[in-house]
């Protein structure tokens, strides 16, 4: 049995290319004691990815030159060689681009799904790490108060969506920042958001002013840079901003573009707070059942947006940096 | 009797310049029904006047152009048409850059001070708005524990060194950062600051690995631009950074240096939060109390940098943003 791998070939300055990607075919080794053999069907592709590529500190090893990409996944087991896991169960875990993971659970993090509860590629999104974050981000650090209005941008990405559809639950007024028209209508029209900002149709400054015309009291940033400037001009009095991500930067080969109206936070006593969703591992579960019920109740929706083929993985990685995903993106193996 | 006063004559681009001011004498009028006249003695310079001088939004209405310059200052009532004030009451309030300050007492948020408890200036510095900056910023949103690592730039003003100070009361490792040797030997020899980087005099980055071996848990940044994004760097988990001001951004001409390093604040799931002094009012009373409690015990030290003469007031406001005031500037008038 053929296992496919995409290793890290090198480190990339500035865009990911098709040469800092090694792709190689090996055999599929036996499990030993304590591992499993899980078969990949579906692989998630998240900005955070393009981080775990560079080298020094974060809040995560960097994946090291000739190992194999990491990436969240869903699979099967096929062969287990440990009590915890039986042949033919779903899992959740760090497998990697690849086809098969053999390895032990542990180390990737491996926990059961339920593949009769919904599609196995929805626990890479809105019952996955992106709803979690969406979740614990926006309810914890956002602090969002019924009549407050939210921003999110990335909006129409797999944790924007979820945020923006939690505001909406809490009774919040949520405004979506999204690349293109299409985006922004289904913001509107399929997720309920009130209101939309295409960036790349409208100048960000007037679509704020045009949206937000009680200012934002909460912003979940996915993108960095001069969307987050122009938002920071917006916040009212103690607002929250949580610092998600910044997909606008992870590109840059120059110096991040560091918030330059940041002193906003200094005349409205507001706050700018990081957040990493492994921190809240305790409490997945909690939340798993909280959103599983708003799904239930169709309050809480997902879309994800499905490519074929582990062979197209350098270029659907860049699907995110170009902003052509909508929604969840993930490759089926 | 004659006033002199200082008035906005222009907004300054980059630096006040002396032709932004306009220097007037004029007679003080009698006191109306409702009034106070008060004759000035020390007028406060803080960095935030430099904001005060700019249009726009901020947390404080924006002095007019042709407006008497707004500060803080301590003086003696003597004329009162209130039953509130007695003339002989010594009194902190906005006087404003003059010698005399006529109208009511409540539109500068006069209250009264006592020169038996303290030297007047005093109450421009540790026990007035520098003090009480340093303590509820420090306090409640730096939120410092034993043993962390407290961080303050500007840490030879005004501000600086009373949070300093707070924060080895608190049993914090104290690290000042200010320019000159004089001035980081005063903070170790007299304020019993841990350890002191001379900015002018040391690669940031080398004084904050040097004297920051376990991280920073708190930085209360009064300074903004590089020092702010060297000490992202080195920040610890859930590390809080208290925005109080940036006095290296405010005579910019071009945008404020936004801090490319934010990024810190996501891998390290920290957090930077504006402050505003006012915001504390209700409970200065209380800070105060606590505070000359700690001087009289010798634990918080002042110290006033004064100069003599009000029609020095140009070069002096200068002496803030060239980092030539050591301790808390003021003018005697």
């Amino acid at each position: 049995m053929k296992n496919t791998q995409f290793l890290l070939a090198a480190r990339p300055e500035g865009e990911p290319k098709k040469t800092d990607w090694e792709c190689v075919e090996v055999d599929v080794p036996a499990a030993q004691d304590g591992e499993v053999v899980v078969k990949v069907h579906y692989i998630s592709l998240d900005p955070a990815m393009r981080g775990w590529m560079n080298e020094g500190k974060s809040y995560i090893e960097p994946v090291q030159i000739g190992a194999v990409m990491r990436a969240g996944a869903v699979g099967e087991v096929i062969e287990s060689k440990t009590p915890d896991f039986s042949v033919g169960d779903h899992v959740y875990g760090h497998c990697g681009v690849q086809k098969y993971y053999v390895g032990s659970p542990k180390a990737v993090g491996f926990h059961k799904v339920d593949p009769n509860i919904a599609p196995l590629e929805r626990y890479l999104g809105v019952l996955g790490m992106p709803g979690m974050t969406a979740y614990f981000g926006l309810l914890e650090t956002g602090l969002p108060k019924e009549g407050e209005t939210v921003v999110v941008s990335g909006a129409a990405g797999a944790v924007g969506g979820v945020v923006g559809q939690i505001a909406k639950i809490k009774g919040c007024r949520v405004v979506g920042i999204a690349g293109g028209a299409d985006k922004c209508k289904y913001l509107v029209d399929e997720l309920g958001f009130d209101d939309a900002i295409d960036y790349k149709g409208e100048d960000i400054h007037q679509g704020l002013k045009r949206t937000c015309a009680k200012g934002v009291d909460v912003y979940f940033d996915n993108v960095g840079g001069d969307i987050l400037d122009a938002v920071l001009t917006r916040i009212n009095m103690r607002a929250r901003i949580v610092v998600c991500g910044a997909i606008s930067q992870y590109n840059n080969t120059t110096a991040v573009k560091g918030p330059s109206n940041y002193l906003s936070l200094l005349i409205n006593r507001a706050r700018m707070e990081g957040i990493v969703v492994f921190d809240n591992a305790a409490n997945y579960g909690k939340a798993a059942v909280e959103m599983a019920g708003w799904i239930a109740e169709g309050k809480l929706k997902a879309k994800e947006h499905i490519v074929e083929g582990i062979e197209t993985f350098p270029e659907t990685l860049m699907m995110l940096f170009k902003g052509e995903n909508f929604g969840k993106l993930v490759i089926k193996v």
